[in-house]
């Protein structure tokens, strides 16, 4: 497997007394994964290697091309050799379980929009949304407020990456009591919540009923539209909620909880999810 | 022009007092861009709105398909409506100066890649690269340790949309100086990055030689792509620096520093280009 940090020259300079300390330092490794279905490029994404099974499914579910880790068959690094004759592990092969279906929709929605002017902005809202196949927001879920309060430091102390180099994202899956099912860093965001998710869907099949997705960054629409579509019904963000996603989250039905910094939460939708009601 | 922020009900809970406030709260919007060439869809980016024009002719020179802003005839935003009747704004049409081209190689590069394995994970990262046609290693700036401290706080103060929310990035062009000639904000770190050099390629040719790239965020290998192919030989982020964002600094003779804090800096790649030499 890939290295998850790696070790680089710097010069650190302190402003004031014009010193400069040459050292090496440790930083998050960052290469990009093909993801291919049989022979056929799907995506690159830049990532942190490691992890790259569970980040592959996590990716296919959550775009909602797969629905069930159990429609991978087969998953193959490539042990391809970089310029030093060191495997590189930068491409997954994906061979689909008999009968399985890559469901494609979500690309491919995007080539078929009208180039009509009259429509393009709503079309392509309409294109960059997935639809969940699940009813995220009838899941009866109801979890205490100082629980919740509590994950982003219980993630902070599964965060060995982030403690080397101070430059990786983390995301979890959480129980309503708090527990932290599984953990995961990369360099990229939405890297971090397709491990989480992949990781767990070796083990339970969607959705992800009652459990709580942590990630230590910024809520976007996109962290959200995957929650959705994993049919995960609270999202809790460290730092901010953008507005598309507060909309996302209100449509679905998602607790959408952003600036999680004890003793303070900020709830933007179905706030009669936390314990005291709405 | 659309919205760069907005309101949105949230509840604000303590939780150690059990207290509850309702109340409007103000998030950076999210929506999505879609650029597109003529009535073909070239790509869709989450970008907060503002600055739309900035951020596709930034998009088109970063991303090499187009080496200079003359190359643009005309942009256009389609002016169709939103469910309440209100104008969207989330389309630019570009249509290109008579006798421009737009350079697709990066992109196709992609999809030509050999799927035989022996090649195939060095061949990946060979199609996320994009050589810039400028000598950036040559470039003969030199800045002062104490002006690169200074340029994350001037940068800081120049965000208006992360005092209200909190919630976005920031991108600055800089003189050697310290001078800021243009700031952008944008829920996207590249948004924000392709954002300023589309606004001041509109007064200057590339290569952006002499200047200072500061970003809010980290220092990922996009962002030093970016900047290598608008030739810019000096990258300042707040954040960390990743692996590939050093090894491609190295390799294109950026000066690239990382957790720009002062009175500390991190040069992880040509320190010679700061006062007081190598």
């Amino acid at each position: 497997m890939g290295r998850v940090t790696t070790r680089v020259r710097r010069t650190r300079l302190d402003v004031d007394t014009g010193g400069r300390v040459e050292r090496t330092d440790t930083v998050a490794v960052e290469e990009p994964l093909e993801i291919r279905i049989g022979d056929e490029p799907l995506t690159t994404t830049m990532r942190t290697p490691g992890d790259d099974f569970d980040l592959t499914i996590g990716h296919l579910l959550t775009e909602a091309m797969l629905h069930s880790a159990a429609e991978v068959g087969t998953l193959m690094h490539c042990t391809d050799l970089d310029e030093d004759g060191s495997p590189t592990f930068n491409v997954v092969e994906v061979t689909l379980a008999p009968g399985a279906t890559l469901h494609r929709a979500a690309r491919e929605r995007t080539e078929t929009i009208s180039s009509a002017c009259g429509v393009c902005g709503s079309a392509t809202i309409d294109a960059v949304r997935t639809s969940s196949r699940y009813a995220v927001s009838e899941d009866a879920v109801v979890v205490s407020p100082r629980v919740l309060a509590g994950l982003p430091e219980a993630l902070r102390a599964r965060q060995p990456v982030f403690d080397r180099t101070g430059g990786v994202h983390a995301a979890a899956l959480a129980t309503p009591d708090g527990e932290l099912l599984v953990v995961r860093e990369d360099v990229g965001r939405h890297n971090a919540v397709d491990k989480v998710v992949g990781a767990l869907a070796r083990d339970r099949e969607l959705p992800f009923s009652g459990t709580v997705l942590v990630v230590s960054a910024r809520a976007s629409f996109e962290i959200v539209q995957k929650a959705s579509v994993a049919g995960i019904p609270v999202v809790v963000a460290v730092g901010a909620a953008s507005s598309l996603a507060v909309e996302l989250a209100t449509q679905a039905g998602i607790t959408l909880v952003a600036f999680a910094r004890p003793p303070h939460l900020s709830v933007y939708s179905r706030p009669d999810r936390l314990l005291g009601g709405a």
